[in-house]
């Protein structure tokens, strides 16, 4: 239905971008994504060419589900192997188009977060035709945005099958180290109640503030875990991170909100998370327990085969995620999934945006040696 | 140079209304004043009308600043006293005219905070022409509004010459006992702070929730002192009335305000006041300590012998008064002060303000036989 050409589709896309060149080394591969601005919802332009590109390649079926892409082989091999990505970026911040200055450092909106991953992606499609595992190459919108409209979300939902695999790979910045599954992240309203009184006869009223001190002793108190899971040593925190209460300054308070974030190892169900917080304040007087958001954890699963191969091949220590990732949605279907791809995290999101161009052919020439040998 | 007659100055005045006859009995009275409606700001025709039934009276000089009246003898007596209340009422709240039911209750706003008071100023202005102590009547406009409105303390800034004497009964509502001096309130905010890091990576910062924890278990270890002054015993207390902290929901918050609010009695000076929170929470960690707001506590004085004679006349026991109130005006510039009045505090402000009709000449004859014995 709809009558647009492709390249011109997206407001921000370039007048007459050039369709997507895979044969490029990965480096400009990279400049030419990053060139192609695709800001959270503006994906459009960018899922076409990516579209385009891979259908021109015999050895891949292709699917699309919105402005979502999704790449496969089908060699029939015992194992199957998952390389994922997003394809949108922050807002541009007048850091597009890139720029490759003289010490070799590619700079721009994306090159970090992550177009040099989606590049490794895109030349692994192009050069790997007789990969040693069958191959599912993902490319998602929405992922800087609201978790609801995130696209690896959205194509788990209508079609879970494109993204079975014995283990995935999700191209984030991870400084070319590998980072394993991810800790879980739960947020629970803790609140006290009281009885307003004027302040001036405090006595006639119960001090709902005064009520949240068990709580914040508790945290005060809270000696993290650092469990070792599938052999990363990960590292759990509970902390309040907003508290409220209040009516007027001459008033007894009658409620008071400690909100707290449990962020918990991947050696918990979400079940055994939130009875872990439900006991620990358990004797803190608390008169509602809200449980406001929970994310659960992913195992890194490296203790599987495949993914053993893949360390052997990328070389390095891995180490614990300890934020919460994607990765989580492919463990919530049962694929263990690590991250994994040049640029600095710490980078990520920022005006001065920029990876090492050298560091990308590397990470390719990394996963290609694990695919094929 | 204001040309505008009177009685129809302000909007809400009720057209042609009659000047206040001050021959009326004290219920009577106070109805008529009720009928008079005054809310904050519109006190004009009020004010115009005790200034006109007060010049009537020969043993009273009368002096006008804004919309404040103040009334004296000059017979040099050793003694003086202040009689003062304020004549505006909150809004009206469909509860004026005043309504006098067969229980002997007159209904309406302004009947117990303080048209009844008022009217009994009124009425010992009108009959004590020969008082055995010299008095001072203070009408005050703005009482029920923000602070730096209030007429009395306009009064005393511009005249306090006006407000000189020995004792000062403020006539707002306390059932018809005497309520001795009032409180002191002292609001400081005290704050921790931390250092900013995701939540996830809770180590890389400190959290400055937590670190208020011995705040509120300072606070609720809090042992109020009540202590006795000039035979009143008064009750202190240290609450947190307000408390907030928090970035966002995946930060750990680098800042937390505990606001306290401190009630005190009157036999400590705002210095020691202050001195005493300082020293009490020293211990605790706190980054910044800021004095928001502090109104000084007022002596009941009623050690002085006037105020012993007004004890013995009144009758009943003397009751401490923790809120604060323009009592502590006049303790400010050495005048001690106590209220006394018909009505139950409990009502004031609400829309079926009542007062008892028969408790208002009880109260007149009680200030008359003081000031006449």
């Amino acid at each position: 239905m709809d009558r647009t050409p492709a390249h011109t589709a997206a407001t921000t896309a370039p007048a007459g971008a050039a369709p997507l060149d895979l044969t490029l080394d990965a480096a400009a591969l990279t400049a030419a994504l990053v060139d192609f601005p695709s800001p959270s919802g503006e994906e459009k332009a960018l899922a076409d060419a990516i579209e385009t590109a891979l259908r021109a390649l015999p050895h891949l079926t292709v699917d699309r589900f919105g402005n979502n892409v999704v790449a496969r082989t089908h060699l029939g091999h015992a194992e199957r192997v998952v390389l994922a990505g997003h394809i949108d970026t922050v807002p541009i911040a007048g850091n597009v188009p890139s720029r490759l200055d003289e010490d070799g450092m590619l700079w721009g909106c994306g090159t970090c977060d992550m177009k040099a991953g989606v590049a490794v992606q895109l030349r692994i499609a192009q050069t790997v035709t007789e990969p040693n595992r069958d191959l599912t190459f993902v490319f998602y919108d929405n992922e800087e945005v609201a978790a609801h409209l995130n696209g690896l979300g959205k194509v788990a939902e209508a079609h879970p099958d494109w993204l079975a695999g014995d283990f995935a790979v999700l191209l984030e910045p991870t400084d070319s180290q590998v980072e394993g599954g991810c800790q879980g992240t739960l947020r629970v309203f803790l609140k006290t109640k009281g009885e307003r009184a004027h302040s001036a006869r405090a006595w006639m009223g119960s001090n709902a503030i005064h009520a949240a001190t068990p709580i914040l002793e508790k945290l005060s108190a809270y000696e993290p875990r650092k469990p070792v899971v599938d052999g990363l040593q990960y590292h759990e925190g509970l902390n309040a991170v907003r508290i409220e209460g209040g009516v007027a300054t001459n008033v007894i308070p009658d409620e008071c909100t400690v909100v707290v974030n449990f962020r918990y190892a991947p050696d918990r169900t979400p079940e055994e998370a939130e009875a872990f917080v439900r006991e620990y304040f358990a004797d803190c007087g608390i008169d509602e327990f809200i449980v406001d958001d929970h994310s659960p954890a992913a195992r890194p699963g490296l203790t599987h085969p495949v993914a053993a191969a893949f360390m052997a091949s990328v070389g390095g220590e891995a180490r614990p995620k300890f934020g919460w990732t994607d990765v989580a949605r492919f463990s919530a279907f049962g694929v263990p999934a690590v991250n994994y791809s040049p640029g600095n995290p710490i980078l990520a999101h920022k005006v001065d945006e920029r990876v090492r161009a050298s560091e990308i052919p590397e990470a390719e020439a990394r996963l290609r040696a694990w695919l094929t040998d």
